[in-house]
């Protein structure tokens, strides 16, 4: 089958979320590895086809791809499959939860793996950081268990969709990273999340990817640290 | 003619992109006014609809919708206009960049202009904070004037977009937000941006927003504080 995918990746990066999805797409792709132990996200080549230096970049015949948001919404339209329809009724309500995921989730959840990246060098500052956006991440997580206990169809629906694997790896990187400093998180409180969880670590898709990158048994509900054949996840 | 959508701003608040995309679309709508001066964003009346506690919301046929870049893109898929269609070969483009701005663009102002919703009260933090993201804001900034230059249609084409409404209200907060302490920023470091925000002043859907929520007469490449005939900006 020709190989029309890409995927820049580094393993238990937010390349896995798109790595699910086009896994449940039953989309063929390769497979880059992008090596954050030489920083190769900041080199030239790959600065080339993603100024933003940020992983993943999913090259297709359009282009190359980069925002995780951008890349599962593309693949979603153009697939046909795991996001409600332009024109479905529900496409309203997936879609200001998808931009939410990205900007506030997915977006603050970075800003307490790389605080630095927004307060510079000082701990004590990194630290403030860390704990007013960890209450945020708290009311965020509030928010999706109640979107998840709603069950929408597209989100904690029989069959996980874009929002699913989207949320499901956030839940996992809450839990693990940044290594030793994780006990603000507990995936008990959001019973509905954590049902979520425990249905993805039984997804083929996710299965087939936790597999590629060694995620390890349970790799959303109870995760730990991956153990990946190539490449470093920080 | 129906109104079928009622949009829940603030002057001068992220609403007025959407305001800018529902004149450009042709599409009748009423407004709501979210008192800022009262806290009104975070009434029980708002979360009901918006539990983020955001501005914009948009009620539509199908539900309220919040988050900026989610309105924007349902309005113009829904109306067939200010963006590429989901089946367009530019589509995969306009996504990434759409995505970008929405969580790093818009995400990284905000924290500039709340630093305590990040790093909470301590003001040598919060100016650590604001150094870093200008210096973020840079870069971004960087890039978009590079995808403005290259002028893919969708973006700094002949009739403002999307992306146009969107950088644009972005361009114009940075020039006057926070009050007297927007020296960081300076609009002819990015020509093509520049035009675009002179472009913009004369769009007939963003000068008929600016004179219903008193943004003065050259509102984006070289604004003035809002003078609102109701409520408040901040």
């Amino acid at each position: 089958m020709e190989t029309r995918y890409r995927l820049h990746y580094a393993p238990d990066n937010a390349s896995i979320i798109v790595r699910m999805a086009l896994e449940a797409l039953g989309q063929p792709y390769e497979t880059v590895l992008v090596d954050r132990s030489t920083q190769a996200q900041r080199s030239a080549n790959y600065l080339a086809i993603t100024p933003t230096g940020l992983i993943p970049t999913l090259e297709t015949p359009r282009g190359a791809i980069f925002e995780t948001g951008a890349i599962l919404l593309w693949l979603a339209d153009t697939h046909g499959a795991l996001a409600p329809a332009p024109e479905a009724p529900e496409r309203a309500q997936f879609l200001k939860w998808l931009f939410y995921v990205s900007n506030t989730l997915h977006t603050e959840l970075r800003m307490t793996f790389y605080p630095r990246q927004y307060v510079g060098e000082e701990h004590t500052t990194q630290s403030a950081l860390r704990q007013q956006v960890r209450a945020n991440l708290v009311r965020a997580l509030d928010l999706l268990d109640e979107l998840a206990a709603r069950g929408p169809g597209w989100f904690n629906g029989p069959h996980p969709g874009l929002m699913d694997y989207y949320v499901g790896a956030c839940l996992r990187w809450m839990a693990i990273y940044p290594v030793m400093n994780t006990a603000w998180f507990d995936i008990a409180r959001t019973p509905h999340l954590h049902l979520l969880a425990q249905h993805l670590d039984k997804d083929a898709a996710a299965y087939t990817v936790a597999q590629a990158e060694g995620l390890g048994p349970t790799p959303f509900s109870a995760p730990h640290l991956p153990q990946p054949s190539e490449g470093s996840a920080t």
